[in-house]
């Protein structure tokens, strides 16, 4: 079975079942997270609701397991993308591919990230930042590379990172794993606007 | 005292004091809409519980009466967009400008519509939905003009709407009104990459 270790530094650590995260993703994505209970997971799981509070100390810990989750999967991937010797142009590329592909497999859990961060708190939210703003670095970095090479135009790198991010991630309101378009489709269309609108003139 | 209508065809009409909507927002934002509760609205008002109920029936006509009054505005600046004589590129100018400042103005309630939308059903939730298209309608439709014309590239114009949605609407996540560069500023980034984006080869 395979494990999500969540140690956000000093902050406690959490190790949850991917099945208990998967079950609980979905109940909190179709009832909301305050209206769901620990009850309802663990039934979804199979196990009864003791056996969850063996596992988890509380429904809030699911809620940091999941957003930890999702950010370490989507770090991973992008570091892949930024580290490899491709041109700024082709990564943002692979960044795009990356992103909707995330986004198509992640929908549920992003929903849930961004209806309900503001339930994570304390030093496990500052966690979270603290890997948001490296990934967010990351993507400026490539647009910055591109900049300093010449091959794109003089735009704010952190503003050009936020129009691709929102591209992409807006995803989540309206991507459809059975709509006309795949994930690579979608971000071929992304790629083609954004490879464009950052040439340098 | 504005007020806002909200009467989606069939479905019940709620009359609702902008601020009524205005405290509701703040809360639901603030504590998440499952939280919040009846009581707490009417004590940011200054006025009874009992006299909250004189003016909505229950919590899920608030919701109801935050989302229409956020789509009914953002139609109507859209259509002033969409109907000016202005080139398909100056209305991608002005379509982008309009959703950032928007979203700069609206952040809370935007973050409320995205939230909870599940908590709005049935009849409330249709009407929503035939605006929201009807919404989605008038973007593409400067997309496709601008295609038809031969100054755009030709890509889909359903999912480039999405992609210049994504762009501005994604501020909701970021955007700080304090921040170091304006709606304004921030939308002519955005109009930068999106024209350049899509002007034909």
């Amino acid at each position: 079975m395979q494990e999500t270790k969540t140690d956000p530094g000093s902050a406690p650590t959490v190790t949850v079942r991917a099945d208990i995260i998967e079950a609980a993703t979905r109940i909190f994505s179709e009832r909301g997270y305050h209206a769901a209970s620990m009850a309802e997971i663990a039934d979804a799981v199979g196990i009864r609701k003791a056996s969850l509070y063996h596992h988890v100390r509380k429904k809030e810990d699911l809620l940091f397991a999941i957003h930890e989750t999702l950010i370490d999967e989507l770090i991973s991937e992008t570091i892949a993308v930024s580290s490899s010797s491709e041109s700024p142009a082709e990564k943002v590329r692979g960044l795009l591919h990356v992103t909707m592909r995330f986004i198509a497999r992640n929908r549920e859990s992003v929903t849930v990230f961004l209806s309900e961060r503001h339930a994570v708190t304390g030093e496990r939210w500052q966690a979270l930042v603290i890997k948001r703003d490296f990934y967010e670095r990351m993507v400026s970095q490539i647009i910055s590379d591109g900049r300093s090479s010449g091959a794109f135009a003089d735009l704010p790198p952190e503003i050009v990172t936020k129009a691709l991010l929102g591209m992409a991630n807006w995803g989540y309101t309206w991507f459809q794993q059975d709509g006309p378009l795949s994930a690579d489709e979608v971000a071929e269309v992304f790629t083609a606007i954004a490879l464009r609108g950052l040439e340098a003139p």
